[in-house]
């Protein structure tokens, strides 16, 4: 809906100072209530205002904010998700740390054979673990990364929204985007791709550029 | 705007086989052209549909995606900032390590006197030096840490979409919210506060719930 001028003044005026009547906000603009009358039913009908007998016109934020909702709700995790960068369970602490340098993400997933989710070590694992004075050339992986099934994970067609949920309930940087592979054994998870809060600060930019 | 459920129906319909005549979306849901005619005009003037002579009527995408725009360039960074967590220059790697797990902090920043802004360190500035074999008791930060004025900063007032757009760009964390004082050598800043992806995320997660 392209707003005139004068209907995002109108627009102005009731969210700083609703309600307000159609007399009053007339008067501010040195209009006559009938000049208004178009503008003021257009803006009330397309839910921008709203209009009470006796109390006047008040600014209704919930339109916009419904349509924002129901944009980051069908949005799915496979249209914006990222490459993983996996490693091997036998890959020493140094060189994750080194993969973690080189590919420049804050997360790496363990996998075997297959791209099958074996599990996680963020930066924050590392960190604790240099600190520990081991020797981080032999030390594996397998020793600290947090295992399955202890690990939080989304599908492709999961929403955005439930994605970034979880990486705030949960307090974790990133999420494995994973397919649910039915073994021999029981449930199998393929790492797919990464959803974190960089992919969760790219789309907020774009939507901020109306795109 | 509360949509009735025949003005969704009618939605839906033009979404997936617009431009689509009043005539034909008429046929489908089995009225006359003239019980629509006023769902098709609110719903046009509300911007939901576009009318074209000839044509017919079809989806305008556009009005979500301005709305959407519009309310994240407004809100400014002061309205969700977080605490920030300073230390100072004097304060060793390991000691800093630590502060960060006790805050489950990802960015520390370093200030003088005053909380006037000297340096920042990150979690991956720590992992480099936690990595390089030198004593981390007696290293003091002032050494590794990133130091005015190559530091990225925020004001209360800045938008949240430009403090997002800083930190996909200059690919840091966080960013120090800062208040700039004219001191006697010249700006200074004082540290007020911290913006990072985590504000982002939980700023997405309220809009996707419509709050």
């Amino acid at each position: 809906m392209e707003l005139s001028k004068r209907q995002e003044t109108i627009i102005e005026i009731v969210k700083n100072d609703g309600p307000i009547t159609g007399e009053q906000i007339a008067e501010r603009l040195n209009l006559t209530r009938a000049t208004l009358r178009p503008d003021l039913s257009i803006l009330t009908m397309a839910g921008f205002l709203e209009a009470r007998p006796r109390v006047g016109y008040y600014y209704n934020g919930k339109t916009a904010d419904r349509i924002l909702a129901e944009k980051i709700t069908r949005l799915q995790v496979g249209e914006v998700k990222s490459v993983p960068t996996v490693v091997s369970e036998s890959c020493s602490v140094y060189d994750a740390v080194v993969t973690m340098f080189i590919e420049d993400v804050g997360t790496l997933y363990i996998v075997r054979e297959g791209g099958l989710l074996e599990g996680v070590v963020s930066r924050k694992d590392l960190l604790k673990t240099t600190l520990g004075g081991q020797d981080i050339h032999k030390l594996p992986l397998g020793v600290i990364m947090t295992r399955m099934p202890n690990i939080h994970m989304v599908q492709e067609n999961d929403s955005v929204w439930l994605a970034a949920h979880k990486l705030l309930t949960h307090e974790i940087d990133s999420l494995p985007v994973v397919r649910t592979i039915q073994g021999s054994r029981g449930k199998d998870y393929e790492v797919i791709g990464r959803f974190s809060k960089t992919n969760v600060t790219r789309l907020f930019v774009e939507f901020g550029e109306g795109s």
